[in-house]
């Protein structure tokens, strides 16, 4: 049994139950009594203390209800195994996946998802920053508009109308934290779970919300022109998921005769509709960017999906989604109650960013950065006699590259580990059984160094024998 | 026909087509084109300027391609509207929710939803943001855990230990961008939608968001204890979503027999679980804080919801769920495909905020600030001879008003706008058939001055006679 002894002031304005709580509940906490330490029992504290029995209870019966002691029936109080309460060390459980990324993060990672962090705009950010919180202003705190703040939506409005020939007034685009948020909320539009047809391969996040959501997924298969649209015309998909603009994984453009047949598709039915992710079409390294299909869409056909997550950083969380009218409408009876996702913060800080030319700026040095390593990595994969392939460049921040070395892709991979390189497979993108027949790898560049993507090439070149 | 002379440099860098296709761009943009305007076709311009026809067909092609110009069947080509492209003054139309947003701006609101922001802690967040961004740290701007950054979640385990007896590693904890996007978040994890069993009234948030997701919504009457567990034991609920520590609207706090009674339901069936939003139940005026229900759950079935909207701001949408062990499970193999969908510079904004003791003093400079709010409404709300009854007051941002003078919950709102003051009722909140059988109001006093709560109460106590 341990003893109590706890010194009690009654002409403290603090309650007698609640000093006892305190005392116990410090004791506790510092470790100086114990877990599973049997306390004294109520009526026996009390004696000890000179107060009334209930005081002791109502003490007991707080620690209780927060978790520091129990009660155990007919054996009396123990103090908790606190120490499961809180987190040991410096860090969590980690789980596969996490340990899983520690392993591979001393190789050189040919990811096609990173960015170049190296070249943000800290002094733009900070300046934007500084300027908005220099006053005490309120409304940068007050809740936002149900589809982001009204400048934001605009400025993007005027960009993607310049960049993108994407036409479309503040009040059609509607902001969320992320990609995979938007297409969530836009799977609810479609109450009826409708087939949805994508690309196959594809961007598999999309995928996973499109099926954890309820829908069935009709793979359609890719040529040289993006997505077939005699297949899609054959399928009872009711949306299509595209990336025309450069379809991941395969890198393909989709040429403007094959938009329109896409258009024509779903022109033909009242509730079909063609989602366009247009994810990273800001960096285009050869000729004039190819307008959005949005921008050919007469119909009121096509929900355009944008990010910043390529353009600026993942980390603001900022995408975009411009309906068109009968899905807005459709929006704002049905789901317009989810308020605004995107920090509000974050919001303004784009906001004056794109305003002030920064954002151009920003794009335009980061185009320059990413041309230089695409066309430094092609110059490198040259002179293969055959054995390499690339295709899908041209366009954003990787590549795809077909070995013909006899090593399946499995080996391609396992072999680049060795080197102590990180390969990507394009099979773990197909929806069903792969049917890719040859070796192909995904060459993702934009957060190496220039260092790092020679000694990579170099690597894998020794480990593939090509 | 509109004559275009253009001034064509042969030695430019930039080729023919371009700078044909940068004038007439321009021209349009300038307004110097009208809309509607007939271009000469392809072959006079060529001719006109003395370059291949093929060079201006491929200008015009771009033009059409982003909207500029558009091609009419055997008509030739003609300005787009473009004034339509833009946003035309400095607004966007409004939807008739904002009509009336704007209607309303201008009467003292007693809305239950609003925070103090004149109260923010300006100083302490410029201070944070502007270390935090002293320096180029990449790492502030790169993707985020998908569960939220383990320092914040860290920093959030603690506080809920010992604010709210909450019991949970930071990895039992996942940030999202609001309260609705985690319960949609919740309602992928029950992929068979089962029925969920709601107080009622309730927070139609919610209700939406379950409906919205296909869920079938059972309506539980509401007693002085809360949710009545006989009537849910009796009903086919699975999930059951309750406000235990200060429910919305009716502010009554559930006492812990209720509560284990609650728990006890959810035990009978391993597929049961309970939803605990714990919204607002930083702001308690009278008593300690009551535990959260989580903290006497030994059998895995509450999820725990909490919010930073209440007690730092909405603008940073930033709510939190910590899951049993069997749905965290469920999670990580279901939906962590989900990125992160909070700032991560906000995210760790709130980590410094909470660590450096930030938060805390907030937290109790809002209590203040809340309590006088709460005991003037109450002090000004005496001495009605019984035509006022207030309840669910000692707790939370807004009391119930129950007021006995012959009229309707609507002639007390119709009464009260006519002199200028907004009340909500509570037969919104009610699911289905409103059997509330009083005229009952709430009275929300977060955003209100002391000014405008004594003249907005008197204009009421005026209005409705009392």
């Amino acid at each position: 049994m341990y003893e109590l002894t706890i010194e009690l002031n009654a002409n403290n304005k603090i309650p007698l139950y609640e000093q006892i709580y305190n005392f116990i509940k410090n004791e506790i906490k510092n470790g100086n009594i114990p877990c599973k330490t049997k306390l004294p029992s109520t009526r026996a504290l009390a004696k000890h203390l000179a107060v009334s029995r209930s005081t002791v209870d109502l003490a007991y019966a707080q620690l209780v209800s927060e978790g520091y002691i129990e009660s155990e029936p007919y054996r009396g109080y123990f103090v908790a195994e606190i120490t499961l309460l809180y987190d040991i060390g410096n860090g969590e459980k980690e789980t596969a996946r996490e340990r899983r990324m520690a392993d591979e993060s001393n190789l050189i990672d040919f990811s096609p998802w990173g960015i170049d962090l190296s070249s943000f705009p800290f002094n733009a950010w900070r300046k934007i920053s500084r300027g908005l919180l220099s006053v005490d202003n309120k409304d940068l705190f007050a809740p936002c508009h149900y589809k982001g703040e009204w400048q934001l939506r605009q400025e993007i409005s005027r960009y993607l109308y310049e960049a993108r020939g994407v036409r479309c007034l503040s009040e059609d685009i509607i902001l969320g934290a992320g990609n995979e948020y938007l297409l969530a909320m836009i799977n609810q539009l479609f109450p009826d779970k409708p087939n949805v047809a994508m690309e196959n391969p594809t961007y598999m996040q999309a995928y996973h919300v499109f099926r954890q959501n309820g829908n069935t997924i009709i793979p359609v298969n890719v040529d040289k022109s993006g997505m077939i649209v005699k297949e899609l015309m054959e399928s009872e998909a009711k949306i299509a998921y595209v990336m025309p603009s450069h379809q991941f994984p395969t890198g393909v453009v989709m040429p403007i005769k094959r938009r329109l047949q896409l258009i024509e598709w779903a022109m033909k039915d009242t509730e079909r509709y063609i989602i366009e992710d247009d994810y990273d079409s800001e960096f285009r390294y050869l000729g004039k960017p190819i307008p959005a299909l949005q921008s050919v869409d007469s119909g009121g056909k096509v929900i355009y999906l944008g990010t910043f997550s390529k353009s600026i950083a993942p980390s603001i969380r900022m995408s975009y989604m411009i309906l068109p009218p009968s899905l807005m409408k459709r929006f704002e009876e049905r789901t317009s109650f989810y308020s605004q996702t995107v920090s509000k913060m974050d919001q303004m800080i784009v906001s004056e960013f794109m305003k002030d030319g920064y954002f151009e700026r920003h794009l335009n040095k980061m185009r320059a950065v990413y041309r230089n390593k695409h066309d430094m990595i092609i110059s490198l994969l040259k002179d293969s006699k055959g054995k390499i392939t690339v295709s899908g460049e041209n366009s954003g921040l990787h590549i795809i590259v077909t070995v013909n070395n006899q090593m399946s892709e499995e080996k391609l991979i396992a072999r680049a580990k060795e080197e102590g390189v990180l390969i990507h497979g394009i099979s773990q993108y197909y929806i069903g059984r792969n049917n890719a027949t040859k070796s192909t790898v995904l060459i993702g560049f934009a957060s190496l160094s220039g260092e790092e993507i020679e000694t990579g090439i170099a690597k894998i070149r020794s480990a593939w024998k090509v």
